[in-house]
């Protein structure tokens, strides 16, 4: 048996926890698959006192990244603390000290990938991430290696579990978007700030992420167009089902001749296809290849243990020397890549509107009139009686034909602009496979 | 750039045809990822004269395997020659000369596998062979690599996209299955002798690779219990349907208290899990990690590109160097794997039972009857009024509550010996996840 692997867990959060809680207790398994044992040297925290229930002698946890950073028998470390400082920070101090990482930050590589990676590239050193995006489903291989012979077409994703679970949850229940939100907490499903969750930052930090893999351009993740699930309430989930739809929060890469465009946003998505029966915690990506057609994935997109499967088997991979290949050619797609328009004008596709109009006559016709301006055409409409309780408001539901996403944004701002309409209007994306 | 790597390409069917497309029309993609560019040295075939319509001199085409496993420029080579000989002789040949191998053939390495794998590590060669199980689903990449922090504790698949095409087809239409047939092999979905689709050998060859993957052992194939679609009519799947089922021929392996079940037969699957809505030529595969949960795949499991995005992604592996790592350890779990009991009499779950009874006074108490004996416990039964047409015989649609399989089998057999049954019985296990 060759000489055990040292690594430095950086981090005893959950998922640093559940990584221990991993080489610990399935080292035999991991061993054979890594052809050595891989042992955790050192763990660096926060708080060494606390108690975590992992098996770690308590003389090996510290606060100092140094006792990892500057440890010349640790190879390999995995940086497993959340947002941009001190996690960026770390890992410089990591690979300029010669370590190999492995990492489930999404926010620190949709921020700062570019220079990350060239660093680890100057320093001959492997960046590993699969548990960065859509966590125990091994996304990031399937684009980056088992596809590689494909140029990617299209991915959709579901890659917030906090967001739908709470769109699932509404969905199942005909609860209020507060409400749902309030049980995903006490749960431990959602953050105590659940922000960046379901204003769809995490998702568009991991589209942006894929994007580079699929695409080969590091699209700054906040000039994505993006909208989160805050405006979903139970009138649109009813009218979406009526029509044969869920709504899920969808985050979209395409391309077409040379161009990009992505989105992250609340989409109807058709009942029976693959997303839309994606509940609860789950995640999910579609994509398209040129030559594998539609593939699809379904997993559990976080929670400690499937991260740190993702995490471990980042590890192994660093281990066996597999990381290293691989991030040799990680994005490395640039001649081809398409200039990265993010733009949404391309998306020719249909749309979901809920305006809400007030009860007088000539409304409907005002509202269809200014969409046939737009040269938007009309699938159906549905306009029940109103409530007393709408005080005069009445939800229009309109579905339109596929047409651009410019000239529906053009359209809505018209209807919104207009004295018919009492409310803000809603306005999403209609994908039917 | 570095040097090419100069591949050879071992049968121009329609997936060596695809491979050799791939190689040329993606040339410039596929030599970004392997970091340098990969040509098709010499290709060999039967037929040499035939228009494949492929970019390939015919000065590098021949009906001889030692044009590729004696050229000393070529360093891998693409078996793509279905059947057990000469592919056998061809991969013994190529292991010889030096050449890794990559492979879609599954019933080469479910048959044998051990032998070839032991040849080409004492080779220090590699087999990559991600096209032998479910096309374009890089499931092997999963189960071996990216899944290797996990034990895998269960697997279920639809691995044969031909007898799922006619399972759904014969579901929406409501044909028969010969006719279903005829049609798929008109469309080019089933071979002019489809038996090895129909009868299970091919769902239950590819489930062997899996199970060698997941649980480190060499199953030979044939012991596996194996049913085929050839017994399923419009009269079960309408009960299937009524009682909120689809029927898919399901391939599936689980592992408890150290022991492994395998199984490969129709199973009645509910309706909104992955699995019943899998359909036409797709193939899925389902598995539960005891880290990673339960994880989804979905994609197409044949055809020329889909199989052929597999295999040049194996090409890519072996020229970077991947594939020679991932094959040291693949499989290579022996210490803890489970003694390969193939026995379903584990499999404790529900069963779905049509018996086609006379009609006669007495005939339910007899047969509930005879289920009592075998302490199975009844959920439902669905009796209809006998049609005309019928003869006399009465369908009898029994579900039962959970039993073991064994007791299920003796239960069914004393049925059919009874003098109250006009044809044999079918049972189906019954899968509600």
């Amino acid at each position: 048996m060759a000489e055990p692997v040292r690594v430095g867990v950086v981090g005893l959060g959950t998922v640093g926890s559940g990584v221990v809680r991993l080489l610990v207790e399935s080292a035999d398994h991991i061993t054979r698959h890594a052809g050595r044992p891989i042992v955790v040297e050192r763990a660096v925290c926060r708080d060494v006192g606390k108690d975590r229930g992992i098996k770690l002698a308590a003389d090996r946890i510290s606060t100092d990244i140094r006792t990892v950073s500057q440890d010349p028998s640790i190879s390999v470390a995995a940086l497993l603390v959340g947002g941009l400082e001190p996690a960026r920070s770390m890992m410089v101090e990591l690979l300029e000290n010669g370590k190999d990482v492995v990492t489930a930050n999404k926010a620190l590589l949709a921020e700062h990938g570019p220079e990350l990676f060239e660093l680890a590239r100057k320093k001959g050193r492997s960046i590993a991430f699969e548990a960065a995006v859509a966590g125990g489903i091994p996304i990031v291989a399937a684009i980056g290696e088992c596809l590689a012979a494909n140029r990617i077409e299209r991915i959709r994703g579901i890659l917030n579990g906090t967001s739908n679970f709470i769109l699932s949850k509404m969905e199942e229940d005909g609860a209020d978007y507060a409400d749902v939100l309030k049980l995903a907490q006490a749960k431990g499903y959602a953050e105590a700030d659940p922000a960046m969750d379901v204003d769809g930052t995490d998702a568009t930090q991991k589209l942006a992420i894929l994007a580079h893999l699929a695409f080969g351009v590091w699209v700054p993740w906040a000039e994505i167009p993006r909208t989160g699930i805050e405006g979903i309430d139970q009138g649109l989930m009813t009218y979406a089902s009526e029509l044969g739809y869920r709504i899920r929060l969808v985050a979209r890469a395409s391309r077409s001749d040379g161009e990009l465009a992505m989105k992250v946003a609340p989409a109807l998505v058709k009942i029976g296809t693959p997303l839309a029966e994606t509940r609860g915690a789950y995640n999910a990506v579609s994509l398209v290849g040129d030559a594998v057609g539609r593939m699809f994935f379904h997993g559990l997109g976080a929670g400690q243990m499937p991260t740190a499967s993702a995490v471990v088997a980042d590890i192994i991979d660093t281990v066996v020397g597999r990381a290293a290949i691989t991030f040799r050619t990680t994005g490395v797609l640039d001649a081809e890549s398409p200039a990265a328009r993010i733009d949404t004008a391309d998306l020719h596709e249909r749309h979901f509107l809920r305006v809400t109009a007030s009860d007088r006559p000539g409304v409907l016709s005002r509202i269809t009139g200014i969409l046939g301006e737009h040269r938007i055409s009309i699938a159906s409409v549905i306009q029940h009686e109103p409530s007393e309780a709408a005080g005069g408001a009445v939800p229009l539901v309109i579905m339109t034909h596929a047409c651009g996403a410019n000239a529906m944004k053009k359209a809505v701002a018209h209807i919104d602009a207009s004295d018919v309409v009492s409310a803000p209007s809603v306005c999403l994306s209609v994908l039917e496979e």
